[in-house]
């Protein structure tokens, strides 16, 4: 199995997800488009998207960078850590945005890891 | 000719060319960065660049893994449909942002279809 | 070494830092989550960052397929353009809005040459 791709679809339909409850939070709180403030919960859910969305840029091409250079299902496991640091993102920051600490956490180190993993990885194999 | 590559091209086209509408829209409607609201046909211009940065997060990945498990034209082809449907969100959300559906749905799909496409082409893969 | 790679993963670890920017802004003009607004400081800084994150999803399709049909260190060189002119972007874009011009087009051209290369890279390759 390519676990590679698989981390990259379930990230992507994890965003999926995402979208979806933010466009349920504009029905269940009248927040009309293209406005995308003015209640405190659709609030909530667009910024998980937003988070999401940016961090997904930094993830996708550092984790099929890092695949190009490392076992695949290290990388891949490390990917995993970043699916569910974005559930407990999403979970945390829903009930109380103060509290999306650890969830963010578990989805920059991830991140971080795949980034420092991927530029090792160029650097060994130019002095190699 | 690399179908695939030339569709992700053209949705990268088309994203530069929904942010030039930012653009001159910030000017039009007299939107000084870095306020991104402020008149509601720079916010629809706005909105419209907007989704599409989210779903060219989800469409591309799964654009180009889908294509490792099925030929070419077919996800290609599906990859057109979003385009197409990218062009009819512009234009009705322009007119009347109510009026996104049908054009938010030909884009949605086809990116739904890619990664259920992918998904399958995954599990097929390491079954068989 | 893998010119292409390196330039991607540097683009990334420069939003990453961007990203930290805002982060440390929210703090600093007390702009409480999920407010994306409410001081010009803080504005400038989620500005630099979502602007960079639009160009991304640009910048990382075009310098791929680009790369695929024509010399990887030319393709790095233009990816390097960018790199530098997002840096003059988010110094100018911090002091004053209305002199992001410099740096946007040194961001902006670099991903407009990476995607004619990619167009005429596929149209000759069909062609040939």
């Amino acid at each position: 199995m390519n676990h590679i791709d698989l981390v990259a679809l379930l990230a992507v339909v994890q965003l999926v997800f995402f979208a979806i409850l933010v466009g349920r939070a504009r029905g269940r709180y009248g927040v009309k488009a293209p406005a995308v403030s003015g209640h405190e919960m659709f609030e909530r859910a667009y910024r998980v998207q937003m988070n999401t969305l940016e961090l997904m840029v930094m993830f996708l091409p550092a984790l099929y960078i890092a695949a190009k250079y490392w076992p695949a299902q290290y990388i891949a496991g490390i990917g995993a850590v970043y699916l569910i640091g974005r559930l407990i993102y999403w979970r945390s920051y829903t009930a109380a945005p103060a509290r999306r600490g650890l969830g963010f956490a578990l989805s920059m180190i991830p991140v971080l890891a795949l980034l420092i993993a991927g530029l090792v990885g160029i650097i060994r194999n130019a002095a190699g």
